[in-house]
């Protein structure tokens, strides 16, 4: 019988990646997407692609009934998002207060749900020093919730599933890259224009990735950053 | 400094009792309720009336966005609610996946946005057997995770406060007569009619809580239940 997944899809180059490496280790993935009313929705748009590339199913989570309760971040308010690497401090006010726990225990009743045995999160290294809820400890904490607050009710072998937690970015741009993955249909920027602005953190975040794993970008970006390399 | 909790309200007993006790123990109290699309939305509308009663800041948490994602409950779709006593086999059509998973976090990461210690929840030992969410080992991993998921955002000694998890309904529904709880501002039924049902497993929890307690039950019940009393 198919292993079922569900896939946690932002539309961005990880959990594009994840859909990719699911799917070659047999998963039935269906895609489950976020809207809290983030300003860079045509990221739901790009989740989208991917789905209709595949034939998979496609749900979107709208959380936006909570948004106002919760976030006071820049990726929702009218704040301007910051410009600069993730290192700074300035990042911090990406930081919407239990983001993950609230996407990812939603992500676990939709799979129980339908019965899916994994629930899947594109989470890496390199959110760790920024986001407490990226780390190991916090994957962990988050499976031994899901199973204790649904036993009884859980599909076999149920586990959330965060293959990328102990490996950077551009780890994950080599495995797209072997795996074929169509980058033209991952969004990363922030500040959701038509192209990618180039200046942001997850702009940065992006080039800097494909540059280390030596992939060609095939991004279009809207400015070269201003702010210097760390490397 | 006041010490701020936010009280997670479903306008049932329990939650109400929480707030008076909450507000006795010198919490500056916020009230939030969750809009999950319930059958029985007159609970709302009782949370108002405590809420207004003492003049408390309460926001409704709209996840009506999602129920249709997870729910295949009795308490949110065409199917009929169980009648019975809450051992029954049939009360477990009432579980949503994840539920108090999903509450509970949309409730942290707001206490987190406002700055409260304190997320309280009313759940209580006689949930224990049919809902795995409101075990004592649910509200200890939910605390767990929260701490590890916003490490370094969170507000001083925050953690999530069960004061019933080791203690049945009637205890709860003396610990209200104490508080001089207005009863009358409380609702239990899950087929949210004009006035209580009387034969539904919350209506039966409701009726037994003030009997075992010796507490006088105002409600105004439109039937006897059919079932035996179990004990």
């Amino acid at each position: 019988m198919t292993k079922k997944a569900v896939a946690v899809v932002s539309g961005g180059m990880d959990s594009t990646v994840l859909v990719y490496q699911l799917r070659d280790e047999g998963y039935d993935v269906t895609m489950l997407s976020v809207d809290y009313g983030q300003k860079h929705r045509v990221e739901l748009d790009h989740a989208r692609r991917t789905a209709s590339k595949f034939g998979l199913e496609h749900h979107i989570a709208d959380l936006r009934g909570i948004t106002q309760l919760i976030s006071k971040s820049s990726l929702t308010s009218d704040q301007d998002v910051p410009d600069g690497h993730y290192a700074e401090d300035n990042m911090k006010q990406t930081v919407v207060p239990n983001r993950n726990s609230i996407m990812m225990n939603v992500a676990i009743g939709f799979a129980i749900t339908i019965g899916a045995e994994v629930v899947a999160t594109a989470i890496h290294s390199g959110d760790h020093f920024i986001y407490p809820d990226c780390r190991p400890e916090f994957v962990e904490t988050l499976n031994a919730l899901a199973v204790t607050a649904n036993e009884g009710f859980l599909p076999n072998n149920f586990h959330v599933y965060a293959p990328y937690v102990h490996i950077p970015k551009d780890a994950i741009a080599e495995i797209g890259d072997r795996l074929g993955v169509q980058w033209e249909d991952t969004w990363s920027c922030y500040k959701g224009g038509e192209k990618h602005c180039g200046s942001c953190g997850t702009c940065y975040e992006r080039r800097e990735a494909f540059t280390l794993a030596g992939v060609e970008d095939p991004t279009e970006y809207l400015a070269e950053p201003e702010y210097a390399d760390p490397r």
